[in-house]
């Protein structure tokens, strides 16, 4: 089995819960407090039958030299990637978000973009296969086990995929701090939609900008450069989950 | 002078032209491309007289291990902390709004949030100065430089920062997610305000949340765990900038 590590008390705990990856073994480190955490690795791991091991620290950090580990380390399979085209057969007929990153190049922002997805009830990032980021452990120590919550879609071109999730109605919607529109002024419920978020120097591409039904800017009160991309993603996300919520207050109000 | 250093092209360039800092030197890697971003660094540096000096990379890899400096690393004198008194007089009269970081320990966070909260219009972040982040050189690059447009004010207490805030009629908001409000039922116009997010994994402490005047929660779609803190202080700032650019174009229109 090709092997990947996930690292952190949370990732690990996420990762054994969703119970969709291959466990090759659980490294624990052997001077690692006994907490509620660890406890849960422990019992979740024994539940599965997956075999968990004391170690040295030193192990640790030799696996993960960042030191951000917590004590605790799985090696598992690889995230699997899942195909465009099953996941739009998959939510056919369903009010679907997806978000796609277009060249995203930071690790911790891919994984904070992830994590926020799950939160906002978004059901697939797309990811490019040749630019920017993929799944990697920062990504999924950063998601805090969010990516074993998300259908994780690699294309070979971003724009092609754009196309393919137009042809099956999802409404594109690109953030650009140059746009007219603001990213509240779009009604994000009854409909499936694409938001493109772009690299965080170069922006969106201008093939995949043309695309795009709706063009959306966050305001700001100052002049100064941008937001982070994990942020802007975020802020526009939860308008949507903002608007949902809102509208199913007032559907309860009504019965 | 001590020194410390600020790395990364947009970082540099916003600490130049805010030239607040004292600049001791600007080491630029001989092996940069010539971009329009070196260029403009050693226009400013030229315009303030400070030096600059091309070294090889490495040298450049010794100051920051992490290889994020994009060729370029500014020595500087530290970042200056604003007393609050001071800063509350300053802005005493006008709807002012501060940020309060209980405890958060990731510097990448903490960059990422005073980023937002100078896109936001915040005028200054509260750090306990025993726990959690200060201002370090991982908190400069990632706030691209935001650090040089905003109050820093380091505490030894946050609650007796909150209670003296509250004596100057400061209204205080905790982010909580047990909350039964949510972020967007307050209105944050015509109002000074300090918002409190809590540590990534303890929250804001118990003392900290009884002197909240509002408690509010972001709802989410799913059970997934909690929102990173960084895009949780995202959305509940810009919520507050969406309502006063409504407000602003309301009365706008009605003149």
């Amino acid at each position: 089995m090709e092997n990947t590590i996930i690292y952190g008390k949370n990732a690990v705990i996420e990762a054994l819960e969703a119970n969709t990856r291959e466990f090759n073994k659980i490294l624990i480190a052997n001077n690692s407090r006994a907490d509620v955490k660890i406890e849960k690795i422990k019992e979740l791991a024994s539940k599965h039958g997956i075999v968990f091991q004391f170690v040295a620290k030193e192990k640790l950090n030799q696996l993960e030299p960042e030191g951000r580990h917590q004590g605790v380390i799985a090696q598992v399979s690889p995230v699997k990637y899942v195909d465009l085209d099953d996941f739009i057969e998959e939510h056919e007929g369903s009010d679907t978000s997806v978000v796609i990153l277009d060249g995203v190049e930071d690790s911790h922002n891919v994984g904070a973009i992830i994590r926020s997805c799950v939160c906002a009830g978004v059901k697939g990032i797309i990811l490019p296969s040749r630019r920017g980021v993929l799944i990697n452990s920062t990504v999924e120590k950063t998601s805090a086990g969010a990516t074993n919550h998300i259908s994780i879609i690699k294309v070979n071109s971003i724009v092609g995929a754009v196309q393919k999730l137009k042809e099956h109605n999802y409404w594109v919607i690109a953030s650009d701090h140059h746009a007219n529109d603001n990213y509240y002024d779009i009604d994000y419920t009854n409909m499936s939609f694409a938001l493109i978020m772009g690299a965080e120097h170069a922006g969106i591409s201008r093939s995949l900008m043309k695309l795009a039904d709706f063009k959306v800017k966050i305001p700001m009160l100052t002049n100064f450069n941008s937001l982070n991309v994990s942020n802007a993603a975020a802020i526009i996300l939860f308008e949507g989950v903002k608007q949902r919520c809102a509208k199913n207050a007032s559907n309860r109000s009504r019965k």
